[in-house]
């Protein structure tokens, strides 16, 4: 990712700016985001997408509307502005870890007569540089894993860069940190039915690194994998359960699947914001399903005829039995289940925003 | 399929005529075809496509070949117009299978003043009236195989119907047949990136039928197959070797490893005329890539970036061993392998077009 680009940037007046990744690659549009129920409109239409993104999304909607409540009951405005926030998608749980760090602060400010502004957009701030710094982090504890084995081509599936995160990226930051240590020799993109993240998102951030990227459409996975030329499927993660299933893009259970029967080893790269000790399994995680126009149209040309069913699902859930690491910025679990989850996740470091 | 729609006609005017299936469903359109080259052509852009289609098309383009030739010369005349319509695509047998008839009956003729014309006309039409009694009696076989067990929904992929051949079509010659015979509850089309042939034909003629059908992107299927909703994956093939392999388009290798792992049953449906013996394994066929756009464009509107490299297989080859079952117009071949498939073909059933 080229400095220049900044997917979400809090700007000196007080708004935010956000990239709009519905166009890209073909138009570069920012849209300039001034209150908590535009945010959460960006979040759904999928201005910004991306687990980790739209959780630092959320955080800096808090702040615009803690920017704007005035009286004395801000805190109720500010916490409905979290609610209206939090229903903006439902299966990201990095949203609601995101939300919950920023109501805490509002909470601790209740009795004071005006919003904790400061101390949220600071919150916010730490938000966005502690996934930088976690994405960094993740990229190099994947790419010690790839180390272990000689240079290979990699699949990856949507996007998990530098759009998607605070910057670097979750999956594509392993990618590009292996990239830079001489670790992969390609990058196959999916092209990510049906929002084409992959295409649009992925092959454009690979391409503005000179990595080489071949893209594909989805259903020639096996026909990839087959080859013997890659080595590991990598993916991101919208939810992970206390059991190690991972809730992520549709497409993502179907290439583990793939990878299992063809010997390709399946990587989740997800920072711990992403794990929900409080769902056992998979079978719990909402999925999101999205509206059929997104199928049955190309722009204006309807691609599909008009009296039919359409199923929409945003992901799926790939049991932990087809996931051979999760690496998150604590380090790697191989064989991920319940116990050696637990056991990452009970040595609680303080992460920021620190609690006031 | 309702009877008003035919994908080819030959006219009283001694041209073809074809259904332009680029536009479905947006846009009904017809090309008038009246050289073989022009035939070549619409197979090679894909106005007509489907293995028994481009089979029949060729067949008539043949025949457009004799109308036009003239001269002491004719029988090189045609016989480079049939090479040049084997050249129109690579991978589906059906094109040189029926081309070979239609030499074949060249060569009888060749010591004749004038192309025989009548004779070849007749063989085209027969190939056509020959395919549609196919489809007919392997939708019967298939849904034999169905009414094994309660009816549940099943998967396929692509488009294989009316569209695809000389009518009812193949594997959806199968759903069609046991949807008449109440043996299957929906019928789950993956929109088949990155032509669309899920949703733009396979969706459309299930539509016009109202056989309720829900569309999805291919890489939902393992979610869908998941549920344990669906009974069969029921798809066609462009070319099946001697041990069993099938070529079929993009995604089906990628379905059938989903299928195993999820426990649902795969069944191949198509005519004899689609088995090539002379390759031993599936490694052998040719597998037609084509360009870039389709994968980097939505019409005008770019999807990816301009710098970066496209694979885009329009095959895959699926190994016997993923296929339970093989239904062509002679029978059922359960887990199907070289002997089974020796057996049933070994039985050389005449077929039109008679030999002269």
């Amino acid at each position: 990712m080229t400095a220049t680009l900044k997917p979400i940037r809090w700007c000196a007046d007080n708004t935010l700016e956000l990239l709009d990744q519905r166009w890209l690659p073909s138009r570069h549009e920012t849209l300039r985001i001034t209150t908590a129920e535009e945010a959460a409109e960006a979040i759904t239409s999928m201005v910004v997408r991306g687990a980790p993104a739209i959780g630092i999304t959320a955080a800096y909607g808090v702040v615009l509307a803690s920017h704007q409540a005035s009286g004395d009951d801000w805190p109720a405005v500010v916490n409905a502005s979290i609610d209206r926030l939090a229903a903006s998608r439902p299966t990201a749980i990095n949203l609601f870890w995101a939300l919950e760090r920023m109501r805490a602060i509002v909470s601790a400010h209740s009795q004071h007569e005006t919003p904790p502004f400061a101390a949220l957009l600071e919150a916010a701030r730490a938000i966005q540089r502690q996934d930088l710094a976690d994405c960094m982090a993740m990229g190099e504890y994947g790419a010690d894993l790839l180390a272990r084995e000689a240079p290979k081509a990699v699949m990856t599936h949507c996007n998990t860069g530098a759009l998607a995160t605070g910057g670097h990226g979750t999956a594509l930051g392993v990618i590009r940190s292996a990239w830079a240590r001489g670790l992969i020799t390609r990058v196959h993109a999916n092209e990510t039915r049906p929002w084409l993240q992959g295409a649009r998102l992925t092959a454009w951030e690979l391409a503005q690194e000179h990595i080489p990227v071949t893209l594909a459409v989805d259903s020639s996975a096996s026909l990839l994998m087959a080859s013997g030329d890659i080595g590991w499927l990598i993916v991101g993660a919208d939810r992970i359960t206390a059991n190690g299933d991972v809730a992520n893009k549709i497409g993502t259970l179907a290439l583990a699947v793939q990878a299992r029967y063809f010997g390709v080893k399946v990587m989740v790269v997800a920072p711990t914001s992403t794990f929900d000790l409080s769902l056992a399994s998979g079978t719990d995680i909402p999925i999101e399903t999205r509206g059929a126009r997104e199928l049955t149209h190309q722009g204006e040309r309807a691609v599909a005829p008009d009296d039919i069913d359409i199923f929409n699902p945003v992901f799926d859930v790939t049991p932990a039995e087809l996931v051979d690491v999760i690496v998150c910025e604590r380090g790697v679990i191989e064989r991920p289940d319940r116990a050696a989850i637990a056991q990452l996740l009970a040595a609680e470091i303080p992460r920021a925003p620190a609690m006031p």
